[in-house]
């Protein structure tokens, strides 16, 4: 990416002034409303003299021309029909627009004459003036910090730390949500489209250096150029974490990819080739996809494959022991001082007593014993790791009756996070109280706690970001057939 | 399990009186309050004098012993300490109680030398006169349809068709609560405990010939017996979908299962070999029992992999696609006549074309639009079965605000499913729009439709009940590293 594209990425993502083009009330003016938490100006471009009111009623001015707007315009928004889409980007070059966000589709996706004929005008436009456009055929830009958003259900006022590039418009948007819903906040995302100018490659290196971006994750049907997004990926996962979930992994995955973004994909072998030499973390579902991103931005990064586990039931015991191993990490024996120390408090009759910790009677008994607990895993020497379980069939219930005691619970255990150096994991799992668990949920999360919903989705995330913490750190992989 | 045996069992789960014995304030009165449901008669058996009024609180008639009630007891639930466990037992016995379920723990999964006393000495009284001893160290009965119950939480009132069979008292409870919360009621469950009497094979013989059971569902971490557990379960599997949960499947899990129920477990590979060989679907979590319960309640059972699929954007079809693929099912093309019938009203510009079909704009035109969407793919020779996303990003909130949008969506599907002959699920994703799904799919599942929270999910489910109807018909189960 030359600099003068680069630059005018980095004013589109980070804009003082955008324009929206071509917006009108039978979409529920959803451009303009979605840029209502903008915190810079927003001004509408509509020559359709029946849009003025609807436009002038959102408080927003509206210019026939995106050259009439009296400041320098740093992201458009072009929502216009396919055959003005030209036109429209003449006008935002010559006005001086930083970038511009095509939401436009009919072009080469359509796989009509028209369609590629048109596209092709708009690369020659964009390339020759150095325009940073995105798409067509996308949503565009998101930065909640400022606010510009291409949803009005996105959040904005806060940024976080996760950047998202997306070759699909529904999964920008879906994990754009779902990652709020888990708290965990973007500090830009990307719906890229056709990517027919800023292609993945460009997104990677500029989020790789973007200051407000720890961790990159990807969706991903088919890179234009599969060895720039190699070498892109390889660049971006040295420094940090990408995470990628590739559409079209299997063969009618991939022939569904191409009546989508015409993607023509690598070889599944290939690509996860690719993933592995760059040490990228593979995930295969949204679901996958929020689940690392948790641990990635709560969980200390840890290499140890050998877990302390605390259950509420024997029952759990077994099956969160079953999760663990089945994803290739390990449930060792505690040390003989860590035995000795739980044989001073913990009940051992008809409980297990070994790791699993089946802690359900001695942690309902006293707060204080939860500590010992935690203070006892934190310094054997066996346990890397710690994963709590911590929705207790009849906790959840209590929970939204008693506050108080969710907001205990958490504060111990955030305490506990941060005085100990080993990576730690909550499993607050649906269960059959899923609306309460869904209300209490978030609030663990806003502790930076990971809260995963199920132990085998935790115990698969916890593989992957430990696989790649220690390939980063030059150890093999931990064995097993599962991920 | 001799005759005498099996109508002890029998009138146990099936009763007409009830008797708590030791039931106290010290815990709530949790077992006279589970059976304030029950449609017959519940009496309390407690010597303690200082408990008396509290029972009385309850409207529950006390005695001093079993023997005092002036009925004859079908059902006796036993909370006492372990020492006097045999003595209850005794008195049981005298008067002609058919069941016993021992609540009581500390017996032999203690490994100490007192409770292995008692356990035997209870075994020996319990076989010596026939008395159906449930457990010990379990939570006995549950008969919806009857009221009775061993948990508060449990719902009562009506039954369904699903048999519970459980090796721990948490999932027990947890798969109750999970499959209601899921609109699956069971027909009874049984919470088996140290199952020194009636083992897991007399559960599965009796659920055989049980009018009210079409399936059999079993958490299971190490059969007594593995021979006649083998037995058992291919005669159950031969005659009624049997799906399995084994606990301890890995070698940490099994050391688990050891603390937990002191089972000693066949190997990993010999039990999914005897599940293999007795065409029982193994799960590996309370999620995919879920999963497959729902399948084997609501879909009409299938043989195909061939699966005509519909999501609401391009990037759900892809994704859509892989996660069904990835479990071994096939998203084959279409027959030329479906397409010609598509063309006629299908919008084809940038949307997928061929199956998934990429169906956002078409139905949210009209509804008749999807019936002919569902009546191309019903009727189309290429397709097995129907897999439908619902969980649009967009509707889930407006099912909320307008009820009657998802009543007719359901209406209509449920006129598909009753006039097709092929399996049809849905798939409704929590995604960000969690709390409004959890309120939605209760009234998807109340119309008899499955619906499922994830592709991935719907696809290895669909994929298990999809072997077991190949198997049962003579064939081959389809081919996949997957499951």
């Amino acid at each position: 990416m030359d600099q003068r594209l680069r630059r005018n990425l980095d004013r589109a993502l980070n804009p003082a002034v955008v324009a929206v083009i071509g917006d009108k009330r039978q979409s529920g003016y959803m451009w303009l409303r979605s840029m209502q938490t903008f915190s810079g100006h927003v001004y509408s471009v509509q020559v359709n003299p029946d849009e003025a009111a609807g436009i002038a009623e959102l408080g927003v001015r509206n210019f026939a021309s995106v050259r009439e707007i009296p400041e320098p315009v740093d992201y458009a928004v072009c929502a216009v029909p396919r055959h003005v889409a030209p036109r429209v980007l003449v006008d935002c070059i010559a006005s001086g627009v930083a970038g511009i966000g095509m939401f436009t589709s009919g072009f080469a996706e359509t796989g009509e004459e028209l369609g590629i004929r048109l596209q092709d005008e708009v690369v020659l436009l964009a390339r020759d003036a150095g325009i940073a456009l995105i798409g067509p055929n996308c949503m565009g830009l998101y930065n909640p910090r400022l606010g510009v958003r291409f949803s009005q259900d996105q959040p904005a006022g806060a940024g976080g730390r996760v950047a998202l590039v997306s070759q699909s418009g529904t999964h920008a948007l879906n994990v754009s949500l779902m990652a709020a819903a888990n708290g965990i906040l973007l500090s830009k995302a990307v719906s890229v489209g056709n990517a027919v100018v800023l292609d993945l490659p460009d997104y990677l290196d500029y989020f790789l250096d973007d200051p407000e971006t720890d961790v990159i994750a990807i969706y991903v049907e088919g890179p234009r150029d599969g060895r720039r997004f190699a070498e892109a990926l390889r660049r971006a996962a040295a420094r940090k974490p990408v995470v990628v979930w590739k559409g079209g992994l299997t063969p009618a995955g991939q022939r569904a990819t191409m009546s989508h973004t015409a993607s023509l994909a690598a070889s599944p072998e290939l690509f996860r080739g690719l993933l592995r030499q760059a040490n990228a973390i593979s995930v295969n579902s949204v679901d996958e996809l929020l689940d690392v991103l948790q641990l990635l931005v709560r969980c200390k990064p840890g290499t140890g494959a050998r877990l302390g586990l605390m259950a509420m039931t024997g029952g759990q015991s077994v099956v969160i022991t079953d999760a663990f191993e089945r994803a290739g990490l390990e449930v060792p024996t505690l040390t003989d001082r860590s035995y000795t120390e739980l044989s001073e408090f913990f009940n051992i009759v008809g409980g297990s007593y070994r790791n699993p910790l089946d802690m359900g009677g001695t942690i309902r008994d006293s707060s204080e014993n939860l500590d010992r607990l935690l203070h006892i895993l934190d310094a054997d020497t066996h346990v890397d790791g710690i994963v709590m379980e911590i929705s207790a069939l009849f906790q959840a219930r209590r929970w939204v009756r008693e506050p108080a005691a969710l907001d205990a619970l958490v504060t111990q255990l955030k305490a506990h996070q941060q005085q100990s150096a080993k990576p730690f994991l909550a499993v607050l799992h649906p269960s059959f109280a899923e609306a309460e668990v869904v209300t209490a949920r978030p609030r663990v999360q806003a502790a930076g706690i990971a809260a995963l919903p199920s132990f085998d989705r935790a115990a698969l995330a916890l593989r992957r970001v430990t696989d790649r913490a220690r390939r980063a750190a030059g150890m093999l992989p931990l064995d097993s057939a599962t991920p």
